[in-house]
Order: C-alpha cells, then sequence, then structure tokens
C-alpha cells in the first residue's frame, strides 16, 4: 500500500524513540507507583525531577517524572545517530514551519526542542550520559523487572497524515497497520505501527481525539514478570491502577498489560515482539473489522482505553476533528 | 463459624472427586475440543463414549464423555478408600432416602449409583483401573498440557443446606467461604470450597438457579501452559469457547481460565493451590461484598459466567428458589 | 514388592513434616541466606532464634534457626492429627525404647521429643499458633517466592530398615523407590520416598553415611521463580552457595535445584509434584542403573551431593556402615 | 579499546546473519531431530534438501540440510540492503583476493558466493521470498516454539584478526567481548559478540581451533519453551543430544541451552538478550578470569563444549594454530 511507505532518503537518522517526560501532581505518589512497583530503576533525581531507567538501559534516563500543577505530557524524546544528524533534524523542523530550540538537557547535552507538524512536542539529542550496567544487578531488579522503553502510541485525528509524515518524511517503516478496508489499495489507516530501531515499534498512532499520548510501552523479558506485577499492584494499594488486560494483541503479538497511574498517564507493560530489520519486510495489515487484532483471546477492551489519554503540553485539542467514532467494547 | 464445621465421623471415608461423566451431542466436536484442544489424553474409546486423562493421573478415567441428544452431566464420580467403604456409603445413602443401585462400569468395577439430597447423581468406587504412567512421556504432552481433575463446582440454590451436608455429614473441609456478613456469626454462606485430599477443594458451591454444574477445574503445573493454550484455542478455531480469563481469583489464589464447550460444559484450567491437609486449619473468609475474592486484579466477570450452568440428568430445576440474585458484572 | 508396604493402622496418625530446626553458626549470614536471599518470611525472633515461613503457611514456623557453635540438625518436627495422636505416640516411641520428652515450644504448645530407631531426634505436637495470612500479601514476597515446606531427605546406612519403620510402623505411603534390581521382588532399597500429606514425599531416605539430613526441600509454584531466584543468588554474593541444577529429576518429575548454606545446611528448592491420595497408588520404582531417575535431562550431579550432609545432634556416626558405595558422577 | 572499533563505513550494508546451509548424513534423523524435536516449520524440501524456518520468520528458510556423506557446515548466509549492496560486497570480497561467485538461489534469487579471509564459506542475497506468515498460527508451533535465527558463533584462531575484518571492515559492531586482561588497553580480544540488527549478536568468535562453527543461536520467546524443549527431547529418544545447560550466561545475558545433533552440529537455544542500536554504546568487556561471564550461576561447561565444532566446507585446519588452550571444565 504506497500510502505506508517509508522514505530511504530521511533528512535526518532516527535511532529510535529514547525517552518521555510526565508532567505529574503528586511526586510522592508517583515516585511509589513507578520506581517502587512498576520498577523502574531511580538513576538520579532533583526537587521536583527524577530520572528513571529500565534494567537494560545504560543511559541515564528514558522517563523523566517533573511536579507540575495538572497532568501533561511535556515531551517525547529520539536519539539520532550523529551530531550533524542534529543539525539536520533542526533545518528540516525549522523548514517544515514548526519552532526549534538548542536548549542544554542533564546527561543529554546538546539537545534539539521542536514540535511535529501536528504539535507534538519533541525533543533530539545524539549522546545520552552512560550510567552504571545493571543487566545483571539482580538485587536491583524488582516490581516487574522492566528492561526498556519500547514505544510510544498516540492517538491521533488523522492517521493518514501521521503516517505520512514519520513514514514518508522522516523515514519510519511500517510494521503492522489497520485499515479500513483491507481489499481497497491505499484505504485510509486506523492505525500504524511504525520503527527505526528493528522492533514492531518505536511509534504508533491510533485513530481518536488527538494528538494525546495514548501509552508508553515498556519492554518486559518475560509475561510471567507480567503476571507476578498483576499480584503486586493489586495487594499494594493500586487496584485502580489496572485498565486492560493481561491479554495477547493480534498485532505486534504482544503480551500486554495495560495501567494507568492518577495523572492518566497510561503504560503499557509489554512482552513478545519479533525482529523487523529487513528493509523489505512487508507491513502485516489488519482489517479494522478483524476481532483478533485487538483481542487475540476476544476480550473487549474498556472504553476507557478508546476514549482516555494525556494531554501534550502546547497542544490544544480545540480544533481536533475525530476522523470517525472509535471501535468501543460491547454493551 | 458453626454452619461450616466439618464432621470427623463421617460415614464413610471419601478420598476424592474422581471424574465426571458429561453428555455431548457431538462426539467428533468434543474428542477435538477435550483431546487435541485442551490435551486429555484418550485413554479408550467405544463407538459413542471416550475416556480421557490428565497427564499425572494413572487412573483410566477422569473425563467421560458420552453421546446424548442433549447436552446433560450424568454423573459426578467419587473414589472411597476400601470396599467396605463402599457398602457405608449404601447404607449411608439408603437411610437418607436416596436411591442406591450397584452397577459394574468400566475399568472401575462394582460401583455405587445414587444422589446427593437435592438430586445430583453421583457414583462412588474403591478401585479403578490402572493405566499406563505417562507424567513422563512428553512427546504425549500437547494442548494445555493438563495433569489432573482437581475439582467440582456446582451452582446451588442453598448453599447452607448444601454445605451442611458435604461437610457436615460427608466430612469435607471448608478451606474457603464467602458469607453474607463476615462480622456476623454463621452468616448465611453465598459460597463454600470444601476438600477431602488436601488442596483447596474437591467440591464448591455457589450461590445461583440450582443444582447445576458450574465447571470441571483441572490442575496445570504452570501458568504459562494456560497462556499457551489461549494462543492455541484462540487461533484453532475455537475462539467461541473463551468464557473468563486469565486472571487471578482472591479465593484458593488460583490462576484461572474459564472456557465453554459447545454444549455450553464450562472447564476450568487452574495453577497455583496451596496445601490443607492440617484438621485444625481454619477457613478463609470473604466478605460478598469485597471485590478481590473473585478478581485479584479487579476485572468483571462477564453475566454468562453467573448465570449459566450444565443440568444434571433427572434434576428439575422447576422448584429451584434463588436465595438471592447472584452479583453480575457491573454494567 | 512388600518391602515398600504401609501398614494402614498406624499406633498414632502423623498429618505431615511440619519444620525443621537447625543450628547454624552465623545468625547474620543465616538470616540473609535465608530471609533475604530465599525469601523465607520472618515470623519472630529472639535474641539466637529465627521463625521463618513460606508465603502459603499459616502456621507460625516452618524452620527454626538456632545459633550454635558447630553446624547441626537439631530435630525435624511433625504434625499429628489430635492430642491424643500425641500421647499414642509417647507409648510408641517408649515401647520402641527411644527416649521420651514432653516440652512447651514457642507457638507449638505440648511438644513430644524424641528420637526414631536410628537415633535421628523428631518431635512431634497437635497445633501450632495460627499466624496473619500472607499468601495474597504479593508485597511481602520476595527472593525465590518460597509457598511452604515439602519435605526431608535423609542419608541412612539401611534404607531396607528405614523404610520398613517409617513406611511399616508409622504408615508413610511410599511413592517411589529405586531398587537395586528392578526385576526383582523385594530387592534392597537404594532409596525411597514416602507420603501422608498426598504429595511425593514428606520424608524420603536415600543409601549414604547416615544417619545425617540431606536436605530440606521447599515448594515453589513455579519454575521461573527458580530461575530468578538463580540469577539473583549468583549477584547477591551467595555464587558459593550453587550446588546441583536446575533440572529436573526423573523421581518426582520435580524441577529442583540444589543450594548449601555455608554451615553446609542443604536446601532443595522443588517445582512440580503430583497428587499421592490414592491409597492403591502403585508406587512407581525405578532401576539404580536408570540414569533417568536421578537427573531426567542427563546432567551429572556432583561428587559433593552424594557425600555431603548434616549431622543430627546427638547422632554418631562412628557405627555408620555404608550398605555401599554411593554413585558419583562419573569423572 | 581501538581493537574494538567498527568501521561506520563499510564497503557494503549487511542487515542481518540470514540463515546457514548444513549437511547431515541421515535426512530423516535429521528432520526429525529438526522439525519434529526442536520445532522448525518445515516450508520446503526437495529429495535431499530441507528448508526450515522459525515461526515468526517470514522469508523462505533460516536453516537448509542438505543430505552429504560427511557432516559440513556448507554455507553461512547474509541478508545487504539492496541489490547495490551485493555488486559492493563482490568487489569487495574480490579486492581482498576472497574467489567470488554470482549463483541462483533457491528462493533468494542472485546470490554472491565468496569466503572470508579465513576460509569460511559465506553466501550474500538482498531478497529472499516471502511466505505465509505464521507467527500466530500456534497450531503449527511444536518442539520448542523457536522464534528467529539469532546468530552464528565460530571457533576462530586468531580473535584479534576476526574481530578486526568483521567489525575493522565490514562493520559490525562489537557489543561484549572477553579480553585476555581486562586492565590493559588493546588486550587481546579472547572472544568477542558483535551485530548489525540491533541484538547482542549476529556473530560471535571464540578462541579456538578454528575456523569451524561452534553453534548456530535460535532465539526463543520463553525460558519456559526452553525447559519444556528439555523435558520432550530427553523423552523422545534424543537425550544423547543434550550437551550444557540450561543456564544464565554472564555475556549477553542469554538463558541457554546447547544441543548437539548426531552429525555434531551444535544448536543453542537462547532467551533474553538486549537492543544494542545505540552507535555509541560500549562493549560489556569481561575478563577471561571471571567465571561469570560463562556462567552466571557457576556451573562448568563440558569439555566438549570447548573442543568440537563443525567444519567448513573447503576449509582446511592443518594450518590451525590454536593462540591458547581453551579453558576449560575442572576436572
Amino acid at each position: 500500500m504506497s500510502n505506508l511507505k517509508q522514505t530511504l532518503t530521511p533528512p535526518f537518522d532516527i535511532v529510535r524513540v529514547s525517552h518521555v517526560e510526565l508532567g505529574v501532581t503528586d511526586m510522592a505518589y508517583s515516585r511509589e507507583y513507578y520506581a517502587d512497583i512498576i520498577g523502574y530503576h531511580i538513576e538520579d533525581e532533583t526537587a521536583d525531577t527524577l530520572y528513571l531507567r529500565g534494567m537494560e538501559e545504560r543511559n541515564h534516563h528514558s522517563l523523566i517524572l517533573t511536579k507540575v500543577d495538572e497532568p501533561i505530557v511535556k515531551r517525547i524524546g529520539f536519539k539520532v545517530r550523529s551530531e550533524e544528524d542534529l543539525d539536520k533534524a533542526q533545518a528540516f523542523f525549522a523548514s517544515k514551519g514548526s519552532p526549534t530550540l538548542w536548549v542544554e538537557k542533564v546527561a543529554q547535552g546538546r539537545t534539539l526542542h521542536t514540535t511535529d507538524p501536528f504539535g507534538v512536542p519533541l525533543e533530539f539529542y545524539y549522546q545520552m550520559d552512560f550510567v552504571a550496567d545493571i543487566l545483571q544487578e539482580f538485587p536491583l531488579h524488582h516490581g516487574s523487572r522492566i528492561q526498556r522503553i519500547d514505544h510510544v502510541n498516540l492517538f491521533h485525528n488523522d492517521v493518514n497524515a501521521a503516517t505520512a509524515f514519520y513514514a514518508g518524511e522522516l523515514g519510519f517503516q511500517v510494521t503492522e497497520a489497520t485499515v479500513e478496508d483491507i481489499e481497497t489499495d491505499d484505504s485510509d489507516i486506523w492505525a500504524a505501527w511504525m520503527h527505526r530501531k528493528g522492533g514492531v515499534h518505536d511509534i504508533a498512532f491510533t485513530n481518536g481525539t488527538g494528538p494525546r499520548l495514548h501509552h508508553i510501552g515498556i519492554w518486559n523479558p518475560s509475561v510471567t514478570d507480567i503476571l507476578n506485577f498483576c499480584d503486586l499492584l493489586a495487594t499494594s494499594g493500586h487496584i485502580d491502577a489496572f485498565e486492560r488486560g493481561p491479554g495477547r494483541h493480534g498485532i505486534s503479538n504482544a503480551f500486554f498489560l495495560y495501567i494507568r497511574d492518577r495523572d492518566g498517564h497510561r503504560t503499557e507493560l509489554f512482552a513478545a515482539d519479533y525482529l523487523t530489520v529487513d528493509p523489505d519486510l512487508p507491513p502485516r495489515l489488519w482489517d479494522l473489522q478483524d476481532p483478533k487484532r485487538q483481542t487475540l483471546w476476544g476480550q473487549a477492551a474498556p472504553r476507557s482505553w478508546f476514549e482516555k489519554g494525556s494531554l501534550f503540553a502546547g497542544v490544544s485539542l480545540s480544533d481536533s476533528k475525530l476522523k470517525r467514532q472509535p471501535i468501543i467494547a460491547p454493551e
């Protein structure tokens, strides 16, 4: 399908999604939720900011929590291949009319702040500080024993346009997509999963009021860690965090659990994946009417999963126009 | 709570629940569902009957499928400690006014047919034929790799009465119970789990239109086998069988999956359990209002799970009077 | 085989193996090893004693650690069915010429101290104090997330005699046995596994210099917990504790890991088991020459596993005469 | 360490290791071993050749078995990014004095046959035929449920030279390395793990008589699949195939099992891995004396693992000179 094509000559080279910065309203709660329960490692902290990472991550952070008054997603961060790619990125976004700003950011040095054409706040950097390798410091592994950030997933009003930008201009490769009519060439895209790093995705877009962040996906090596985490979450005063799962997606073959913190920020614990580095790998296409794409085992997702998301800083939804109604759980 | 007390001097000695005989309407379908997909081992078969067992079972059968015109549960079977116990059982049920009949049954010899006071068809025997040990014949393990029958669970209109009979007269020990008001001594019993064999249960009763069979519980050694089974079930033409789970019960701490065959017979794949052989072990009591008892992780059960069950042969529900409305899934 | 027969009329009724009391030389180390790393819950402690239990155990202790100058096994504890059984036990052991002494023991009340005919120090009690139910207090589960004591395993110079006493006199049922020649009826018994509680064993004996304690077996619900525990043990300063496994035994079908503390006390983490409550269940017999009985997957056990054990208090090995040389790992 | 540096301007662009062609002497045995037991999917076959793939692989083959008289490794295959890269590869190898030959190969079209400077037979292609997606055709998953080829591992007499070629000239990135003295800069390299695709490795070299193939690594999503496979292998007439494990490597954090077929070809079933796409990711360095690098849990590897390997077609070992003695299992 030509509307899923990636450019092979992107203006700069993105390595992978690297981190997300969330604004949270109660730092004591968020510290417990993300560090003690989910199991992120606290690498660093200041009075109003926590820098967190997974067990295999040797970079300084993959999640930044900042104290704010209203819940917000401050920014999504990507790593590029070189300092030169940073400069190319600045030129590209400026040419698109996006604001660009150079900042010095803790542990990641020269950092480009900009937005995508839909207003989503992004940042790009080349090198983050390396910190101690704790992959095999098992006494530090706890909670869900998460390993690394895997992807971000966004609601978008126009997934055709989002795909055209991220795949067609930035060079992400589409690995899976839900289309309105699988029999029609270049049918409207309902949802698209796109990668740079060789897994199913670094970023995905789903039809819905947006742009908003649907979830941060974090990778777990084992389904049993996710099941153990369910037990822990349920009996540590966080049963309100459960939203959907555990279960298996058709799309991506992921074993999933979706949870939401009290600011509404959603996390997917995600096990299983497959290798996507082949440049000629055809996307797996799903028809919008195929129930297996969402849940292989048939359980309906709750309505909140189709409706609730986190706002991005600086993005107004006033002009947001939903392409069509989301599919919701059967009554 | 005195209404949960077991007698220590039962009239005869039941070792454990042993098997169930289900009437099924399409033997080809049932053979595929139970043997190929769930993974029961076919020990023996005749034109209209299949004798099935789990991987650790050295007895000839723990599930009998018989071709019938309308789906039915023909009988629940229990093993007793000796031939003498069989005679005592006959005397006991006769004294209660239950019909008693001696039959010779395939692979289990002299067998007592009777009913409990609520009309549920039961059978008792002492020794079943031993067959080949396949516990470590791993090439024969497939499907969900089930190990053994664990328990039966019945809807009952009057769980107080069912408990009084099975615990108070037959000597089953109550391990867990849901009561209407946990603060009140001898509060009405909503549901009770009772064992003879040293696990959480051989038989359980839940408030609902009955007596009907809610499910047969089969024991799996591993949650991952159950997850793999979900994948298999969903992609082998049996997605209609999913009903509830996988998830964790508060009660019994079981990791569960509930599935229903096309005759409506429900099976629970069940992992985890705990040891209950101590004669003084106090029951774990749950308040009817405690949401964790049903699903530790918070997911609601579907309405069918509270309403659908299998009829027992010879039991009319016309006089059935529900004690109170079942708790159903929130809208 | 008649030399494996249990008496059906034992002089008193043993419910199950209940606890072991180990003498340890460095309480700070043992506390870290058993509580922080293996994951026992510390129920109670005094200046020189720790009372430990597993996650499903509602009794006060299943392992007692006492500070001593030289490593020793102080006593193996069994639960009996009633106070009357305690008195019968005293009469029985006295009639055998064993010393008997009534003591009051922390959390278990009236307790009988005695020895078996081979000098092994035993204790019997009826009721232990119940403590808080932590089966589903998952924030307290850590380390290997052990659930309960499963069995004790002893070296013995004369397994024929040990089996004759525990099965033939005390009523333990033999579930598996290794015999010198499986083709010969009543061949000498090399090793025997015997239960009261309905699993593969409460106590086992293996040919070797004895009586000495080979290991305490603790039951884990999941092989993945055992693998995670290996990672933790290896990277928490305890790599010296590994002795054998993880692997699968032919005997008992157990997934096993053997570790030894710095006093030489051995623990088996043990997953999988099967139900053995049927009174007529025939033992699984293994020929001494069958390599699968020890390790289904073929890995040899280290020499230490055949030679090292813990001394029992009051037992002299000076008269010990090994029936025959143990089978050791191939050079 | 500068002797581990990759070139950032390789002469052509290798995407990943793609497949291996093994010469086997008994096709009926190999078919059972690889397809029935390990669980490869048979995609295609001719009279003397089997084309096999893993569950997530949409390419036609990742393992080719060809009937031969003496066991041999015929060729290692790599995928390149474009047809143009194929031409560049031909020019590069020709400039190095390696033989180059264009062949048409089943399902992979225009294919370059050549050798590396040490004589190892390689092939390169751009596109392989896509076949049916069976990732979620779970009824087809069996045996160890393998997902994909992960890497090849070779014995080499001079790992310094092998690393200089694969990293310094072909652009593989070193992710982990064992060096003779970790305190010395550019110490001799004992072993090196190198990737193109974003995991720990596509190819690795270890000091030993070579070049010979040590093993093919195949990726499994779950440690429990590997444990279940051990049970299956042990009880299906293949216990002779076990060589080492299951266990955990320090290097790569892999959960591993090594097995050898009756031709001596070794396979590693491999679970866990970590993401390595960052161009600035520093290698994890291990000192040759650090026992954790080989087996985190301390078990020694058997001597065969250090000594046995598969010959490559056309490679003579007559000039092979071992750099130094391999480390072998303690006596």
